[in-house]
This record gives C-alpha cells, structure tokens and sequence, in this order.
C-alpha cells in the first residue's frame, strides 16, 4: 500500500469495473476500450511518473510509514504548504495541463476536508470521523477519485427542488438504517475511469426545506451498483501519438451520473440534510481554496505549454521578423507572468485556517479562477494566429513514412525546421487548437468554475469594497475642503 | 451536357481518378474512400439541388441553349448582376456556408476572366481565346474547380525566387513547343475532390526577370498525369449524420499540390512570363471583386446559420431571462445585418468594368473580407459561451437508440427541448463550435483571404485617404480663423 | 422668409430669449455669453453655409416658391430620397460631425411626423393637423429644434409613474380648455440654444391609465414663460481656435429641462394621453428611420474626420513603418466602409411608407445604431495612440508667437512637419481624443440611441429570427437524412 | 533638515524660480500662478500629509539622525523593504495615485543608484561618490525631483545622433573643465515644478561613437541659468473643488526641457560617454525595478480609487439589479487583485541584488507594467458606462448654490443619493473619466513606460523561453513514443 504504481491502477480498473457506456454499449474494461484506454494509460503513467519525480511527488505518511501522495498532504506548516506547490507543478507537467482533473485536484479537496473534519461533526452522525477515515483510506491506498458536482436544471433559474420534474436530480430516495438510497442524475464528471466517486453538494438556491432530499455529500467506489456513467463520445479517434500527440493520450472523458437506485452506506456519508453545512463547505473548509490553488499550478503549466509552443512555431517558421508576433507571445508570457504572481501571492499570504490547516490566501485564487476562462481561449487562438493556414496542410505519419514520404520531405520545410520537425509540430498545435481535443479544453477552461458571467456576480456581491468606497469618500471631502 | 445532377458527378470522378493522396496511401475513387466519400457526396448532391431551385441557380445559355448554371454568367445588366446573387445565396444555404468553395465560387473567378478576356490578349499567343474557351466548356460540361493560389514560402519575407531553394515553388520546369513542363509545389488547394485544377498566379514580390518561371496561369484537369493531391487527414471521421451533422457531410478537404512534371498544353494557358499581368489580373478582370461579392453571399448564409443555431439553443434552454444572452444574439443579428448592407451596397453601386462586366463595387466587399476573419471566430465563441458544459454533455445516436435509452430521455431534457430535440441541436452546436471539422472552418474564415495584418496593410497602402485629409485641413483652417 | 442666414438666428435668439442657465447664473444672451456663444455662433454659420452649399441643401418648397432647407423634405421619390441625403452627409461636414444634434436630425423627425399627420389624427383633437402645419411653420421660418426625451428616473426599473416621487417627471399638471399646463423635468436637451423645444413622448413601461399623465407630445418656443434649461458646465474654457479647434467652436451644450407650469396652447399639441400613440409614434411614422438616417450620415462624416485626422498624423510623424499602425488606419477605413455601406443599402432599398414618405430601409439602419456606440470610442483610442506621449507635448499658440517661438519652431518638429503645422495637428488630435469635448463626445456616441445593454435586449426581442431557425431544422433533417 | 513640510516645499520654489513657461509667458511664481499653483499646493500637501503618517512614511536616518522620507531608503532587508512597500501605498493615497510623478517614484530610482554607487565608477572620475553624495543630499533635505528621458526623434526609428539635425536632441554642446555644457531639447519632464531636475540616459541605439555626446546622466536644480520648461496649457482651468475635484488639485504638468548651453558641474554628473554603463544602468542597479514597485504601488491605489468610485455610482443609483454592472464591477476587482498579486509576488521573492540592495523581483513587476496600460483605459471606459449620460447633465456647485437650487435638489436625486451627494459623485466620475484631467490620465498610463508595443517586443526578445520550449519538446517525445 501507499503510493502506487501504474500496473496498480490498470489492475484495480479492471478488476472493479464501473458501469461506463460510451457510444451506446457499456464497456467491458476501460483499459482496452478504444477511445478510453489511452486515457487509462496516461492515467496510470502519471502514477509511475509520480515514482520517478518522487522528491517532489510523494512524502512519508508519518502515522503508517507508508510513501504516500504529497498531493493528500494536510500542511500544517508554510513551507509544507510550498511543498505541496511544487509536487502539483511537478504532476501537472505530466500532461502539461491536458488532464485538468489528474486525481491532485480532488486529493487536495478532500484533504481540506480532512482537516476540517470537525466542521463535518454533526451529535447524530459521526460525519466528521467519516471524512477523515475516507480521506486517509485515500490516501494510504492511493486511489483516484471523480466527482460531480452539478444538478441538471432544465431551467436555469431554479434549484434542483423548483424544476418541472424534481426527480431529475440525484436525491435521496430512501433512507435506511444502514444509509442512503440515490435516485436521479448529475452533471459532468470528469475523469470516471476513477476508482471512487465524490458527490459534493451542488448549490441549493430553493427552500431549505425543499432542499433537503439533495443535501448531502458522500463517495462511493465507482463500481457501486445502480451506478452509471454515460460518457460523451470520446475525442480519442484511435489515431497516433504523432498525429494526435494529445488526444491520442489525454482524453480524460465527461459524462452524465445515474444514480439508479445507489445505496450509500452511513460511513461514507459526510453531510446530510443540512442545507446550511453544504452551501459553507467548500469555503469554510478550505476546499476551494485548495482545489483552486491547484489549478493555478495546472494552468501555469498549460500556459508554459502554449508558450512553448508558440516559441518554436515563430523560431521554426521565421516570424520574428513581424511585430505583431512579438505582441502576441508577449501577451502569452504577461499571462504566465500573471498566473505565478497568483500562485505566488496566495503563498506569501497563506495562513493557517480555523482548523490548523495552512490555506492560501483566497483573492489572488479568485482573481485566477474569474480570469482564466479569458485567457485560455485567446491564447488558444493565437495558437491559430501563428500557426495560420500551416495548420490544415499537414499530412499524417503515414504520409511521411508512405511512398511520398521523400516529396514531402522536400516540400513541407519551413524556415528553420526541416519537414520532419515541422510536421509533428505543427500537428501537436493542431491538437491543442483545432481539433476537437483542444477545443474540448477551450470549453473546459471557460466553464471550469461555472458560468463566467454569474461567477462575476458572486464577485459583485461577495467582495467587501467599502475601504475603497471610504478613500473615494475622503478623497472627495478633501477636494471640497481644498477649494474653499 | 449543360447543368449536371448528381450522379453525372459522381461518375466523371470514378472515370477520371485524380491522384488523391490521403493518410499514406493513393486513394483508388473518392467517391468511396472513407472520410472523402461523403463530401464527394454532398457536392454532387449540390448538383441535384440546384435542379430542385433551377429557377433561381440554372438559366439558359442564348448560344446553346442549354441550362446552365447561373454561378457560370459574364452579367451585362444590374438585373442579371443580381440574379447572380439570387443564385449564389440560394447554393450557399444548401451547406449553409459549410462548403466555401462549393463550384461557384470559382465559376465567379473564370467567368470574370471570360468577360474580360481581351486584358489576357498578346501578340504571341491566344491567351485571351483560351481563356473564353475554357470558360464555354467548363459552363457547358458544368465542370468543378479547385485552385491553387499561394506558393510555398519557407521565408514568408521573400518571393519564390528568393527562397534558400528556389524550386521548391512550382515553376516552368520546361518550355515546349506544345506547352510547359511544372515542377514543384503549391499550397493549399480546397475541394481537391474536382474535375479541374485552376492555376492562378501567386503574389510575385521578387524582380520581373527572377519571377518569370513562377509567373503562370493555367488550368488542367485533377486527372492529369504528376499531379498529386496530399490531403490533410480527414475531419469526417466516419460517425453518423445525427452524432457529426456537419463533418460527416461537408468535408470539402484541403490539399496541397505537387507537380511532378506537369505537361500543361499552350491552349490550356492564360497568361505567361509577364509578372505584370499576373500581378494585376484579379483585380483588373473583376475577378477579385465577383469572387468576394460570392464569398459574402455565402458568409451572409453561414452567419444566418449561427444565428439560427444560437436562437434554438436559446430558445430550447429557456435562456431569454439572462440579459447578457441578448447582448449575444444582438451581436450576431448585427453581423448579419452588416454583411447584407455590404452586399446590397455592392450590388447597388455594381457598374459595368472597362470590359463591360457588371461588377460589384469594391470597396464594401473589401471591408466585408478584412471584418468576417474576426467575425466568425466571435460567433462560434458565443455559441460556445450559449452551449457551455452541455456541449460537453452529449451522448451518441447509439446511446440514445440503446439499452439507456429511456434514462436519456429521462434525463437530458432542457426547459423547452425534450432529450430527443436537445441532443441533436446540441451535437449541431458541437459540430459547429468544438469539433475538428467546427475549428477547421474557423481556420478556413480567418485566413480565407490570406493573412489579416498583411490584408491591413494592403489596405493601408491602397485606399486614397487624401479627401478626408483634405476635410480635416479645411476645418482646421476654419477654426483658426474662427478663433481670430 | 425661407432658409435663413447666420445673422438672422442670432438675431431671432437675441429678441427671444430662453431662460437658460449656465454656471448659477440665468444667460442674458446667449450670443454673447462666454461658453456658449462660440456653440451659438457656429450653429449661426451653419446657416449661412447652407446657402453656399445651396445646390445640396436648400430646395425650393412648390407651395411657396421659397428657398428652404432640403432637411426638411418629405421625399415621395427615391431620388429625391436621396438629394436629402446627399444634403445631410453636406451639412455634416460643416463641423465634421461634431455638431451632432444640429438642426437636420430633428427637421428630419418633423418632416417624417407631418407626412404621416394622419397617425395623429383623433376625433377629438386636430392632432394631425397641428404636427402638419407645425412642419410648414418650421420650414418657412427655419427655425431650429431642440428635443428632451427621457423622463428623469431615480430608479431605472420603473417608468415615470412608478418613482418614489411620480411629480418629478415632467408630466401633465392641468388640463385647460385651451391647452395643457406642464410641471416636472426632462432629462438632456442638447442644443438648447435652438428656437424651439420638441417634447417627444418617452417609453411609458407602467400601465396606460398612471401613464396618462406622461403621455403627450408638442412642442413650444424655448422662450416659453416657466420653461428652464439648465446647462451642464460648457466645456469651451475660452480658449482660440488654434489651441481648442473643436471645442472653441461646437460646443452645442446639454441641459436638463426643468418646466414651472408651462402653457401649451392646444394647437402646439400632437397627441395626449394615448399611450399606444405615444409608443407608436416614432417607429410607425418613419421619424426613427428618418432620424437614424441622418445619424449614419453624420457618423459617416465623423468616421472620415478621424480616418483624415488619423492618417495626418501618421504621414507627418513618419509612423508608416510601423505595421501596427497599418491595421489602426484599416479599422477606421473598415468602420467607414461599412457606415457607407449601411447608408447605402437602406437607400437602395428605401420605400414609402403606409403614408407616402419614402423611408429607409430600417435593419441597416438598427444596425448602424447598434454599432456605433462601440465604434466611435474605439477609434478615438486609436487617435490617442497613434499620438501617443506627443499629445501632452504641445504648447499653445500663445507660446508659439511669444518669446520661444524660435525655439519651439527648432525643437516640435515631426517627420515631415516642422512645428507650425505639427503643433495646431496634435492641438486637434488632443480635442478630439483628450480634452472635456472631445470626451463628451465620446459619451454622445456611446448612449445617443440610449443604453447599449438595453438596445441589444431591444434587437433580441424585436427581431424575427424564425427564418434562420427554419433553415438550421432544415440542414439537421437533411443530416439525419443523409446519415441513414 | 530632513523631512519637509507643505510651507517648506513652497518657500524654496518661491525662492528658487525654475524658468517655467505657460501659454506664452515665463512664470513669475508657480506658488501663485493659476493653472500651477494648485497643483503646487497638493505637492506641498504631500510634505504636511507625510508627517501625518510618519510612522508609515518616515523613518529615522541613522547617520544623521534626521526624520527622512522613507522613499529614499536604500533596504538591507526584506522587513525594510516591505516597510517601503507600506510607505509608497500610502503616499500614493493621497491623491489616489493621480499625481502619478508624486516624489516618491524617483526617489525610489536615486535610492537604487545610491545603493549601487560602486556600479557608476571609473577610473577617471568619482561618479560613484557623486551619486552616493547627491542621493544623501536630496534625502536629508528632502528635495523633490522630475526628471527627463526622452529624446525628441522626428524620425522614431532612428536614435539622436541619425536625425535629419543631430542637434535637435539635447546633448554634450562643450566639456569643460568644471563640467558639461549641454544644448538642446529633451520631452517631457512631468511635475516641472520640483526642486531638482535628474536627467536619465535615453535608450541610445545609434553607434557608440556617434551616441557618445547624447551618453550622459546628471542632476542639477530645476532653477539652473539656461533650463526651460515648456509647459503644455494646463488642464486645470481654474474651477472650484467641487467642480473639478481632481483637475482642481492634482495637475501635475508635462513640460518638454530645452537646455541653452546649461552648466553641469562635474559633481553632478553620474556617468558621461560610456554607452554601455548608460543602457545598462536602470536595469543593473535594479533603479527600474524599484521604480516600477513604486508604480505598482501607485496602480494599486489608482485602482481602488476607480473601483470605490464605481461602486459609489453604482449603489447610488440602484444599478446592482443590471447583471451586466456585476461583471463590470468584477472587472476591476480582478484587476485591482492581479495588481496587489504583483506587488505581493515581487515582495515575496524580492532579493539583495549584486549590491546588497533588496530588490524586487522583476517579472511580476514587468507584466505588471506591460499590462496597465490596457487595464486602465478599460476601466475608465467602465466609469463612463456606469455613469452614462448622467455624466453629461451636471449642474455645477454654483447651480446647487444659485437660485434654482432648490429645483435642482429636487430633480436631481438619484436612487439612492439626494441631489447634494449625487452631483458631487458624478463630477468627480467626469473628472476621472470625461474631463481633460482625466484623459490625460488615461494618456499618462497609456505611455508611461513607452510605446507598449515596443514594449512587447522587448518581452519577446529579453524573456528566456527556453525552458517553456524544452516541456514542449518532452511532451511531443513522449507522445511519438507512447504511440509506437
């Protein structure tokens, strides 16, 4: 036990299958699935690649010996707190942001949780027992977790209690003694090639009341039974990694959760009811916190990879010698620039929370997360600036290696690449910006967080400005005072 | 002879197989080839349909009497100029703007040559006959074109003749007394899935006498011996029409062209050696100008499209009670509304040229072609920011027709889209806004005319700004008068 | 009588005094009074202007023989459609467009209501008859217009009737047997040195009974007893026509409306207490058409002031070299063509109205409206930077004549202007891109059809998307189709 | 000595005259002069407003044991370094950053170099010793400073030395013995009215020999025989504080400085002909590092200040129920964040450079400065999209004060704001967003740095990518590999 390996992982996968349909038949093992088996190998290669970066990727679990994730850490210290900083660089270099929802996401949520597992405590339930026994079964068996976090609300006004059909939502059909029986559906998890489930309560705008059958949190293996995962197709055509050198490997799939009937025993369960306790979690505990302060890491790697990109497209192809090139990788590294100075700032300022867990600081993390889903897109789109009509010439591996594999050697050159550098990279800008891989991440970034537009409106209404309202005013008094 | 259907396509290009070159290996018949067969399909169902809208796309040829297509006229009156454009909107919506170089686009190009054929006379050879006779076989065979405009330019600084290797560009490999011998490449030519290949005369920046073997315009047909097509690889990637509505019909393909020894005979040519004529003959013919005025019939068609689509998913998802949503489809409507205002003002200035071509006025269409590269990136961004995660949501028709079924049905419902509805519309939105086929024409629109800061400079250097310049003197001369 | 000269309205505005107050004082004269004399003698050279551009626009009225101004027509033709806008692009450029609410645009409200008199018809009332010769006496008298047309509304989600305080819109105090008493205020009059005061009918959002009281349209001499004007502080500081050659000249104010129980004899009265009427009005009779029309006239005239402006100083600063500086002058070039192509297409497809008056298209012209509030700023931010640190660089005229003025003619050369023409260009750059004039005018273009959030939802609601929505159904069954 | 106070400051410029010269005349005494004085007086208000914050502003000079503004601290430590964090906040909110040449910025710079004395040394000439001696000279007399960077260029591709006339730009005219005579012109010394002029070396691209005469750095007084600024017309036009509660008190003054044949005596001078030592010098000093800290401090306020006001007008006026407000809002939230994220950042990582002075770290200060200049033209746009027409209907105080007073409090109430509180508001958002005060600030962020698309290249060619380009590298390795 502790830190795995990939073979670990495969094995696990495909001993306890999920029920995951794709593509209308429910498939047998996703290890072998075309259009989610590579993903599954990726997967499971970042559990190898945390073994050769381990330095940085694990730690030794003090209670149990064991070399576990850093990424379960619950620092109680600054500089633990860096250390975890650095192992989430360090992992979502792996991918280089492809795979946003690598388990160092969900692990560094339910180590808030842990750590504030007396938030949880409730005299009925031993909830708070509950999210620190789970998270350190986690943690000593390193498994990997989704979760799904959205109601479907057919309309978008209302909760999941006030829609035409309120059976649509995954609520709680039954309670028993020994748990919960789940029936309905939601939205949107990423990565179900997991071994565990979270279920975080979804913002609940109706009645508390009303609300209460969709008020809970808990996780459950994958394979529980009554559970299903209708995927989205998968953007992994089959194709190779020098033709798809990201979509061949990082389709870390979405779909839809059916709870058909899911019993959830009481000690995976971790909140119930308590409308108040679910709509408070995931700020009062440091979640989000911590969660958003892995994206920041992750996004930092991204745009490191854009940028790079980006680089040996204007090296390779000669572009210096036009200015609005220049305007356009300097506004890819202003944005890099911007996302550490985030990272950064969080850091200098993280302090330890009400539960003895160091959190970074909150608004450079939220500045991040309300910024980002802009940045992503345009850079994405300069991608598509510089690499221009180059980008729908290239031909494929076959081509290259096939009996007109000499003329395209002679003709597909660029400025400073011969056409067997040229090809391969412009075929992983084809990826990462036009292919429906990259624009799934384009999507991806926008609605990370929610929609753009109501998360400018928690802003709106969440931030305090009245120290900048009270300098305005003072400012004024002078001014009038002045020109007596 | 006369207007094609269908199957006369499809069987011209099983008779006369072009050498089509996709992943790795020489396609044997477009017409069955996976990820070609089905846009080879639709574009002889476009000559099907414009049989089914014969009064507007067809008329009648005075010196065959045959019917012809209307995209093949030399108007010589307004009327007919705009019953041109009848006819060019009504093809267009057969794609809805999906294939942008659906025959008639290139029709507008030869039959503004035809019009203006004298501009290619010489004393030496029959240019100008040749062109006029190309034209009466290709309207009255109703023959497809690709074209091959740019030349490769590993160094986008210099001409062909200026690269480290000067014969990678096509050129006049061989003068013979019965025609020229090509050799070498040329980038990008769209629907390589044609009947004959036009070959217009590239830019040619370098010096007169260094250009002169680039310096050509000819036309063969895609069947001809040494002429290869190595098409990128495929964005149909072979689903069905309810799960890629778009790709699985559309894919026009983009290829580039090597000439391995091209023999292209006297008569075939148009012009030769003389960079003057090659330079001025887009825009001197009106071939220019009727090209564009038919690339804004097509955008007014593709924008109607994304409005359409955007107005369904806003509708369906009951999203009218967000404001925001307005400023959106308001946004797109007003797109719309200026790409017609730039049609009606060409066609209401349109005039005959010096060759007694009604040709549409320039100025709005140039203004058409520098805006629609940054208009169509936006639209299909706003359909993203409508759709957002539910994009990303969608099962397959395999699902919904499968096992799960019912729970789809249950379960994918939106406020006033029951799942059936929604899950094609929103496969539409993706098809249009994320998939490869949906980036592909992003790409397609913002380099359509080649690349927009150097079409910025053209129109810096090009438009007469002096009266403006001279209205800002008068008033400057009028306040310092005031003033006295 | 008939198309007036300069000395005429100063005359006519010196003998009729309104009671305007500027700075805490009530004006005594207008044509003298620091701040808006300059405003007001511009508008006076506007009317000598007219006569010598009288070919454009004056035209002689067949019932009497005299010269008037051709903005007031009532075009029954297309061609004489257009001899009015040729008129109005003509009187534009007087100020170049700085002018925005000279008299033009209202006479063309005028001339559209007295076409359609009949609309005003009521069994009660003369209405119609009253906006008729309303419009006779205008155009024989050339008299200017001013209008007020939005109701003060502390709180923006209720109209008049609905505020905290319902008595502070202007709103009808008494009825009398020989006309209305008015009370209460109206927001933005600008150009309040006119002869005349148009109060158009606001939106009335509340029901039709509280509204009554709101709903009337008439108009009265601004030197009507009880009728107040209270400017905004002017921004003509007094400064020459060399240092402020916009804003020493077309300062044409804003003020607010305040009415003591002002008397409006019936026969000034166009309708009263009819809601509908009043919502109609402009849309139903073409004013708004008419209106808008002269706004894509006069932004057409403000787009080449800056198109000139901008490329003086590019040519005299050198900039030419600077390809950024290309796509700046190209967007203005852009922004022209499709302001001209908005003109043009609403010409060509100008029609009579239901009462005879040949009217604009109006999509193009919605369009136009839409676009303008983010052209204009935009384009003034090019101005600012193209000009860059030099626009906070120049001295005045005053430094240029005194002591240093061989110094400065030595040390404030440009490229290719030496000081004396180098200084008065930035001096007019500066006004139209930096000084208090030139950024109210700024804020005129961005709210003159009022709030663009409100417009957008306006361009959602009103237009009929169902053709667009027709045509992607059609494409989604053909895909279905295909794909069988 | 040692900290002034406001009666210091305007005794010595009383004394001392400069040669400054506006709208034509030579300036008797800018303490008294209308259109400088008041901005004379908020200067001298910064010497009062220090002592009332001494305890963040003033420090105790150890070798003098002086009260000394802190902005000349040279930090040993991180703590100290800090400290002058907190001063420069506060100090910037005096004016709330409108005053953006307050002092402090080029002490800050002096600071650096007087740290880094031994980086200016040479054989020849104890430039070292002069820096550290006038760096203790100013701080223990607490001296203001401008100073001038640019050269004029007529021809901006060219340095001084290859202008049409190389003598334009100022330059060494004649060395003497005691010191430097220096001819011609260089731009734009902002706040004139100080008590020291520093001259910087301007960026010198031209050849080493022919720069040489231009290689200069030097301080003098501002009332040095032969230095004349020559001041662009004032932007304060003489209103009260209530009117113009910005321009009234915070105009700083852009002057161009043309030196005929002044003396610089060789204690002032800092380096002379060496080329290298004068491109190197702000960078290796880290002078622009600890400038650009102090702008940063600066944009933080500035910032609030916009964000304060537009909260004001929007909680006034009721508008928190347009959604599209929220993201305005939330705009300038997440810049102000980003803002502070930087100044946190290059805190946090700040370090004692190769002289012992701790240093900020660059990269986030240099995204920072490359990015306000787009930041606070947007957020000025947002203030005027906020305040809307309202903007332009403002009475002034003498209005509110005259005889319709009592009308105007009645019809201007806003939702939330009685007439008194909301017309002061609004004339305070005129004059940050629509008066000339306000777009000279606009102009001044713009521009601060330079040209920002030079600046941008600048980022392209300085940044090293190359670890960006090596991730880049491994992924494609790892994806050709993965696929085999």
């Amino acid at each position: 036990m502790g830190a795995r390996r990939g073979h670990d992982v495969l094995e696990r996968l495909r001993s306890r299958p999920a029920q995951v349909w794709h593509r209308g038949v429910r498939v047998q093992d996703v290890t072998t699935e075309p259009g989610l088996a590579n993903g599954v190998r990726s997967l499971a290669g970042l559990y190898d690649y945390q073994w050769q970066h381990a330095d940085l990727m694990l730690e030794t679990d003090p209670r149990t010996d064991l070399k576990v994730a850093r990424s379960f850490s619950i620092p109680a210290s600054q500089a633990e707190f860096e250390r975890v900083g650095a192992a989430l660089l360090c992992s979502s270099e792996y991918s280089m942001g492809m795979m946003g929802r690598e388990p160092s996401y969900l692990n560094r949520a339910m180590s808030a949780y842990a750590g504030a597992a007396e938030f949880f405590g409730s005299r009925e339930r031993a909830y708070g027992d509950n999210v620190a026994r789970y998270h350190a079964y986690l943690r000593s068996n390193d498994l990997s977790l989704t979760h799904t976090l959205l109601n479907p609300r057919p309309n978008r006004l209302a909760g999941p209690a006030r829609q035409a059909d309120p059976l649509v939502a995954a609520h709680v059909h039954e309670e028993r003694d020994d748990g919960l029986v789940i029936r309905g559906a939601r939205m949107l998890a990423t990565l179900p090639l997991s071994d565990e489930l979270m279920v975080f309560p979804a913002r609940l705008p109706d009645g508390p009341e009303e609300s209460a059958r969709y008020a809970f949190a808990f996780a459950i293996p994958t394979a529980t039974p009554g559970l299903k995962f209708i995927c989205r197709d998968s953007v992994d055509y089959g194709f190779s990694g020098f033709d798809h050198p990201l979509g061949s490997r990082f389709e870390e799939m979405d779909a839809v959760v059916i709870f058909e009937d899911v019993f959830v025993p009481w000690e995976r369960v971790f909140c119930y009811r308590d409308v108040n306790i679910c709509n408070a979690m995931a700020v009062r505990t440091g979640a989000l916190a911590q969660m958003a302060y892995q994206v920041v890491c992750k996004n930092i790697v991204k745009t490191e990879f854009l940028l790079g990109l980006a680089s040996m497209m204007v090296d390779g192809s000669g572009l210096e010698s036009f200015q609005h090139i220049h305007e356009k990788i300097a506004e890819v590294w202003v944005n890099l620039t911007t996302l550490k100075a985030f990272k950064r700032a969080s850091e200098a300022d993280a302090r330890a929370n009400e539960y003895g867990v160091v959190t970074p600081s909150w608004d450079p993390l939220d500045a991040a997360r309300n910024l980002y889903p802009r940045l992503y897109p345009r850079m994405v789109e300069i991608i598509q600036q510089i690499g221009a009509s180059g980008l729908v010439a290239m031909p494929t591996q076959a081509d290259l290696e096939g009996p007109l594999g000499e003329e395209i050697r002679h003709y597909y050159q660029a400025a400073r690449l011969d056409a067997t550098e040229r090809i391969p990279l412009y075929r992983l800008a084809w990826d990462a910006a036009v292919s429906a891989f990259g624009s799934r991440q384009v999507l991806y970034e926008r609605f990370f967080f929610g929609d753009p537009v109501q998360m400018a409106s928690a802003v709106f209404k969440d931030k305090d400005r009245s120290a900048s309202v009270e300098k305005v005013r003072r400012l004024l008094d002078d001014s009038h005072q002045a020109g007596r």
